[in-house]
């Protein structure tokens, strides 16, 4: 094999591992286990949100046209003609010059097309002085002015969000169909690894890759399966590789750091099935391998944890998305302007750390292989292929940790 | 009871509800099940990270200065000494015009304080020609540079990210000191209210609240426990706070959503404990109430989902961080530019939907009790209660949903 990796550009690279995403199929939750699935399905309300057109205030149900021009000092009079009591609706059609009190959520009597807010009247006997006018539908709710029966009111491929979730219990969606979470099997290798729970030696480090990984996958919503250390020995791997295969939608195989140990990687891979990707014009992260065993996607991730990290947000991620049919990004960011000049080399995508300040990316410099500027900084930018750097004052897309 | 709710500031109020927090305790959990959890104590490196000074790339180490002046046109010559081999230490000390071999993770031979990558060094048997300078310390991770032995590597009240997971990893910490998860109580009051299986009669609608409120609290980190739907009855509101105050750390109570209603819920809190807000000068949100029974914080949210969304935000949010200690945010914002002029009334702090677009937040008006802009929005901006609107243009903090 060449000493050299066959670099692609980080779009390639993402390409290829969207091609090899193997959809999960669906399943059906409560909609209280729904919170951050990936809906299946568009789900359309099943009835009009509102259902009927209803008070959003404790006031004074009225034609808006009578309270026109009313202030402190010349208050509209209105005549008090009962109350409307909650969930029932009162046989009053409101004519000028009369109003009806109604509590928040009651509904709105016929006749009216807005309400007084209860701190702007005032009562004398069966007059109500209102001291403030209202314009046609203030403070009240349409009927289906939210949703309407039968509209969409939450798309398929979306991550669902405490909001979202309220909007499916409003349509009546007390089964969500979501996608099935992916299974993301990890395996470390690496003769130098222990136990996070051992002391290493000298030259060993501990198995903080599996760990990383581990979290990432499950922040994404991935199910981690983890197979621990495996020793850099051909059938030790082929066998941990077979097993994952089989038993997740994917698998990261994180380590081999060393050339050797990766093209070992890349041999078995080769063997089983496919190396699409072997170098990755990205840095941190270059000695990423793309490829598929069994029908499954099968990553190498670089053996240095923070170079790992940087290539699942870049690539791994995609990845993810690609087996749920996630339609937003599984990423967030914010534009902010860089406060310093960040050089870089063309021809490759760099992934430079950022404190973010008021608005304000300060980059992180120092080795990338280094855990506690990650742990220090706020998320990290990408400078662009064919880009030789970027400039003081640039307005740059933060992806936050 | 007054007609008028005694308002408060939002200041106020979160002072108010941080003081009524009940701390939840500690508990060890396995470092796999630590991600997103609050770390209830500092932790320390029980090692030196990088417990070695090793290879961050593959090539040869060499003395930096053997390499000064190199390039293409006249490459610096080494003599190859050896490899080193994974986990291995090697007994050679470099000398100047020496190089060894060493792959990624490597320990670095002494002697050496720099690698010249694979890449920029060509091999002629046992002469390697190096074909770019490297300085002092590059490729190269130095003894204890990333943390020393005994230093902390994580702070407690730190919400635990997929990184500090790694850093946890690598400091040896295979059980994690976390903050016990809040348990929080959730009971729905309203005669108008079904459950979101039953389709709404006129004057009804469905409990959206509880599982508004069970996804929030879940997002940040709490076990929601859900009581269902509680008639507007004194006697069994009664029943439920008090088992709920017995089983949870906190209760929120949503809905009473009319003005007899709440009064009511403030009456059994008052009854049982004290209520120490009645309102707040808030929009949307006004009719929350603070109060404490049996020595737990109970709320008393607004009954429409859009307004309870946004007292969760602004208020309960705090009280989560307070009953958990965490120390950072538990709400991601970033700053944007008002794309459009938002008025705002004096002395009330007014919380607008925005959707965000490159840099640009963009206010999606229209009522405050609509779910569907809740959906599309991307997050909310905060006008102060001192002022009365905000101008086009302005930097505005963004909360994202």
């Amino acid at each position: 094999m060449s000493l050299f990796l066959q670099l692609v550009s980080v779009s390639k690279a993402v390409a290829e591992i969207r091609n090899l995403a193997v959809k999960c199929g669906d399943e059906s939750v409560p909609l209280l286990e729904a919170f951050h699935r990936i809906l299946a399905r568009d789900v359309h309300a099943d009835v009009d949100i509102p259902g009927f057109t209803r008070s959003i205030v404790d006031g004074f149900a009225v034609r808006a046209a009578d309270t026109t021009g009313s202030g402190d000092a010349i208050p509209s009079m209105l005549n008090l003609q009962g109350r409307v009591a909650m969930g029932v609706s009162l046989n009053h059609r409101i004519k000028s010059g009369d109003c009806i009190y109604v509590p928040t959520g009651g509904i709105l009597p016929e006749g009216a097309d807005a309400v007084v807010m209860i701190e702007h009247a005032e009562q004398l006997g069966e007059e109500i002085l209102v001291r403030k006018p209202v314009a046609h539908g203030e403070n009240v709710l349409f009927f289906n002015e939210d949703f309407s029966s039968g509209e969409v009111v939450c798309n398929k491929g979306r991550r669902l969000t405490s909001q979202d979730i309220g909007v499916l219990a409003a349509a009546g969606c007390t089964d969500v169909p979501v996608v099935k979470i992916p299974r993301v099997g990890i395996i470390s290798t690496g003769n130098e690894l222990v136990q996070v729970s051992q002391k290493p030696m000298p030259g060993q480090v501990r198995d903080v890759n599996s760990y990383v990984v581990a979290s990432f996958v499950r922040e994404h919503g991935c199910r981690p399966v983890l197979y621990g250390i495996v020793r850099d020995d051909r059938e030790a791997l082929r066998s941990a590789i077979s097993h994952a295969t089989v038993e997740c939608d994917a698998v990261m195989i994180s380590g081999g750091s060393s050339k050797d140990d990766r093209d070992m990687v890349a041999a078995i891979i080769a063997e089983r099935g496919s190396v699409l990707v072997h170098g990755i014009a990205i840095a941190p992260g270059k000695p990423t391998i793309i490829g598929k065993c069994d029908g499954k996607p099968v990553i190498g991730l670089p053996g240095h944890p923070a170079s790992a990290f940087i290539v699942l947000i870049a690539i791994v991620r995609h990845l993810i998305t690609a087996m749920t049919g996630e339609t937003g990004s599984n990423m967030q960011t914010f534009q902010a302007t860089l406060g310093q000049n960040v050089p870089s080399s063309k021809g490759r995508e760099d992934y430079v750390r950022v404190a973010v300040k008021d608005g304000i990316a300060t980059p992180l410099f120092g080795k990338s292989g280094l855990l506690n500027t990650l742990v220090r900084s706020t998320g990290v930018i990408r400078v662009p292929a064919e880009s030789e750097g970027l400039e003081t004052g640039t307005q740059v897309e933060v992806m936050i940790w």
